[in-house]
């Protein structure tokens, strides 16, 4: 293999962008930047306009506790003077990292994991942790009803493409996986080509992948960089509402869609007035007059007197207690993000019956669904009086009720199928009927209750709203009676109570 | 009752952002502003950052004519060196305001309408008043035939949910009222929780909503805040083109996503050349280089020289003289905004007949049109030569013929569906080949003429556009097909002419 | 016909806004502003704004040849202190401009096409000329498959309102050929009212029309304003996004969706850290940390060191090995961009057979692919490690094998269909089975390659992608069923071999 001498150039040009005095660069960080500013300038200039780049933890220590973006309370074996430069992070923890190899003498870990922001960011890593984003690949994988779901889409189950191609399992990873994360594994190591000869390098498995659970080579799940993406980690961009929008979107999760054509959205895309995306803590009508995704699922805001209106959170359940999307029926929260451990009362892995009755463990009590319904209420009367806020919920709440009776309805009309021996239960993803039943809820019944949720009533009109769910109704009808008259006939009953 | 006092906090924060010397806040509303700056300041932020606190009448009656954003001639009974804060708009009037309620001392109403706005704005709210957004809710409640489509997609009037929940009013107020405006009244009072403990607000029902056509407590229509949102009041947001595309989306009014996708939406949604938003009046070339939704449809436009290119209206329908959406076929603008009033010449609520034929009465006439033609194409030529401008109306023309003879083909196979009692029309809108019909003309055919209306031509091919209407016309024979070999009967003749 | 002398208004504001000294207005040039700058304020304005009126030849000459924006290497007969006005481009090659006019005493062209453009900008269109954009037109026109699809679904050649309406040619012109473009041709003079009163005018056909391929009354084929729009010709608007959405858009063609949910489309809809999009040469991490369509397919590119990462271009297949959309398979690129002269080993004017073998003649090369291939790493590694850049395009390549392998899936059902005589292949665009199939390729498994092209997961998933796909399969499979009980016969075998 061909190895390269390290090119000393526009160091110069560099540093004539660092910050002054105490902090500085580590010289491992200078050594990686030697190269990679030439090489890889896209990722270096990202950084450089980075708060890692310009501020050292002694700095960050300094500022007044609400207006930090560190969780640690004080340097524990860190070097405080330090800028956060390339190294700091993708050299922690490498007995964990099985991507951890060598690179022109340097010890480094390929992907950069929660665990290893955790050495500045121990709270939010540690609220992020057991969440359901958290666990978005084990509730795919780990919940038979889901992985067959999965399979029988993308084919790494028995699908349309099932048969044909030996990569199949590529297609999940570039569709589902995409959001729900890989598990990155690696296999040895491999030679590349790179701008300074051939290299060896982990040979990673199932990579790229910037899924909110991902699994990692130290073992850890998740992925920071799904919503501080690249090497700016900004705030900014995590409080943008095109962060959220990557996987949040129609048809199964409009929530970006449904956001953008409300009063919301409409302010917000508007510019005016303008507002400031990167104040810590964030203070409604001072810095932002109308709420991206982040002010009212998770962001520090604070009222004229820094009362704290919503402490932070990157558990994006804490300030939730209906579950509206994703499966049949709307339901209160679960417990806990490991969702794939919920059984419904007939033993399914569901959190609710399929004639739409909520499971008796796992899912949150009244009591606490009305203190987070509170905490919400609270976020809302920031630029809301209190009857607009307490209306709006009202009437969520009895959206919830109708489009609930509607996958009721639709579920009426399968089971009747089933029951005949028309439609094969033992796959619920793969017949005519099947999927329209699944379109019914995993589009329409939540594009409904979302567009309440926020007020863009589109998705609960003509935009996979009322109007595709009675076309649905009647094309599921349809397909009931065409089926009866080809008289084929399926094998089992899935949906028989046990 | 618990009755708290109030908190005098933050007083001094809120001054600095005070505006100068003449104009100032009333007692009340410095009142209004002690506790609400604490408890609501999202809202109070977003009226500071608003002209309405920095500029009193006085102040705004001083500007040149073309440059005011008010209407009134002079002061009436107003205090004209007062900024216009909370309680000079929400005290308004409160003989009329059902919804008015005593509010720790101050008599308040809860929903500020038209009628308060028109103390200031009496020009532009007269403009509104009559135009079709006005008539909005009457629109879909006096006509029967909309009022049966309403309730058959959403409920109110016998639909997938009609039998199975009480409350399904609300999905109607949520979805199509939630643009069309809900009548929002007072049900007495009731006592809600707030910041500052239970109090006594009025009872509203079918509230929150914003839509344009909204029944006020006060008996008024229409709500200025649909696109003038908040208390910032601004006509930088109802300029942008995220303010209509609320409610003209696709897939029944995709008039946003064709201006989206069109010239004149590339260069605004890149920001070159930088375009003011807030100039009174706008100058296409110094102000804005290419047009948002306002600019042609009813901002008020001059020249170099000052001379007017086009009126401020209200009335959207000003420089309108085709009707393209929301109706099967194209057609003059009716004269009235009362549309509910409209009758075809074979009876039936519509201003077209099912063949095509305009009304005889209610439409305006052929030198009406001509005007307005005339009054728009002058706002096309403040940025494109004459021939473009004349030759783009002419294919338009064109194409509004093509698309109503494309509706007519479907027509054509309903009727015949009709004629065999294979389809009962006493509902037009709950069996499949209607729902087909329906989409043909309320998706397919409108999009095609909004597409060439503003150039945007993705909605005439594939999206929506041509492509789905030859697919759709296939369906809806196939349709035919099957319902003649099943022999369902159908009852009435809704189609035939008496 | 009335003519009416010019109006010398407003000269002393307009002159306010011109640039310095050495670069000044051609007297023609002054004499069209006289006029326009009154009665086509938003075009002059445009113009004003624009580098064209603040830099003459002999000042773009001046700066480093990495700066430029000419690629004239000096000046030939041209007046270098001129800056470039309304008559410097709209003067230009009169005796090949069949819509030159005589305009108030000058000879003008409506039309200012590639080949005018070509005096100041030589190096670009010449990259332009024989790509598949400059074919974009013949690509519809002169391959008879696509003149059928395209006849089929606007009308031109038998359709849903071929019967109908005399005016047909104007749904195609409005919808397909908006984007492909016309052939704009002259039909005489006509005369027009304009504000100066009468005015005679070429007579324009097929006009207005911006798209790509357009053939002009010069002859030339293309379209600079397409991506340069209107009197700016700003690079920053050509490298924004929105452009390229124009044209490039769902659910055919979803580049600008795909783009819009990915990493790259948050971090620039997020505007941070702000970008300039002005600078030439661009500069990734200094000018841009995400890229645009242009970064990656068309711009030149440097690294800090002025070393050029990727040269501009103006063929944008130049930086591509692989196409992944408008055709049932992926395969190679073609040589040419007059892709209508390819044919599949079949003899269909296809570059693959129908079961998927690339045509062995016209398409690139092996060693071309790598070479192209080669080149875009080099552009993501601007941003990304070697080995993120090198798996991403290996994961491309198994996701379009399999999407190919679910396009052959539904090819098969197509073709048993035909063979049965249930389908009649004289036209593939025309029956509900065919349509099903077109959609199968055209639009999901398209979705599906570019979801993976550009890191956009949900065009792979629920969008468009794998889930519509297995539905579509089921719906192609009932279909077939259908068609068989109704034993409908059909006439030719376009499918079988010769």
């Amino acid at each position: 293999m061909k190895r390269v001498a390290f090119l000393v150039l526009g160091i110069g040009l560099f540093c004539s962008a660092l910050p002054a005095a105490t902090a500085e660069l580590s010289s491992e960080t200078e050594a990686c930047l030697e190269c990679h500013q030439i090489y890889t300038p896209g990722l270096v200039g990202d950084w450089e306009k980075s708060r890692h780049a310009k501020r050292s933890l002694s700095q960050a220590l300094a500022l007044p506790e609400s207006q930090r973006r560190i969780s640690i309370e004080n340097l524990s074996d860190q070097d405080g003077d330090q800028l956060i430069g390339c190294y700091e992070c993708h050299s922690l923890n490498p007995d964990k990292h099985k991507d951890n190899f060598d690179h022109f003498g340097y010890e480094i870990n390929v992907v950069v994991s929660p665990e290893d922001c955790r050495s500045c960011h121990p709270v939010e890593v540690s609220q992020y942790t057991g969440s359901k984003k958290w666990h978005a690949l084990d509730i795919l994988t780990k919940n038979p009803l889901f992985d067959q779901m999965v399979g029988t889409i993308t084919g790494h189950g028995g699908s349309v493409v099932h048969s044909v191609h030996p990569e199949k399992g590529v297609a999940t990873d570039e569709s589902c996986y995409a959001c729900h994360g890989t598990e990155v594994t690696v296999d040895g190591l491999k030679i590349i080509d790179s701008q300074l000869g051939e290299i060896e390098v982990p040979n990673l498995q199932r990579w790229p992948n910037t899924g909110v659970g991902r699994i990692n080579p130290d073992g850890s799940r998740g992925s920071c960089t799904s919503c501080h993406p690249r090497h700016s980690f900004s705030i900014e961009i995590a409080r943008k509402p095109y962060t959220c929008s990557q996987c949040h979107l129609e048809p199964d999760v409009p929530a970006y869609n449904v956001w953008k054509e409300s009063k919301h959205g409409n302010i917000v895309m508007s510019g005016f007035p303008k507002a400031d995306y990167g104040a810590v803590p964030w203070r409604p009508g001072e810095d932002f007059t109308a709420p991206t995704c982040a002010a009212c699922h998770n962001s520090l805001l604070v009222n004229p007197d820094g009362d704290v209106i919503a402490q932070r959170t990157h558990n994006f359940a804490d300030r939730l207690w209906v579950r509206i999307f994703g499966l049949p029926y709307s339901h209160p929260q679960p417990d806990s993000g490991a969702t794939f451990l919920l059984q419904n009362d007939d033993g399914q892995p569901l959190p609710v019956s399929l004639d739409g009755k909520p499971a008796s463990q796992g899912l949150i009590s009244q009591k606490e669904q009305s203190l987070r319904q509170e905490l919400m209420t609270n976020v809302c009367k920031s630029c809301h009086g209190s009857t607009w806020a307490v209306s709006h919920f009202e009437k969520f709440h009895k959206i919830n009720a109708l489009a609930d009776s509607a996958v009721a309805d639709a579920t009426a009309i399968l089971t009747k199928a089933i029951e005949k021996g028309l439609t094969d239960p033992e796959n619920l993803f793969d017949e005519s009927l099947e999927i329209l039943w699944v379109r019914h809820w995993l589009f329409y019944a939540n594009s409904i209750r979302m567009a309440t949720a926020m007020a863009g009533p589109d998705y609960s009109s003509f935009k996979n709203g009322w109007w595709e769910i009675q076309l649905n109704k009647r094309q599921m009808e349809n397909e009931l009676l065409r089926l009866g008259k080809n008289k084929e006939p399926e094998k089992k009953r899935w949906f028989q109570k046990k």
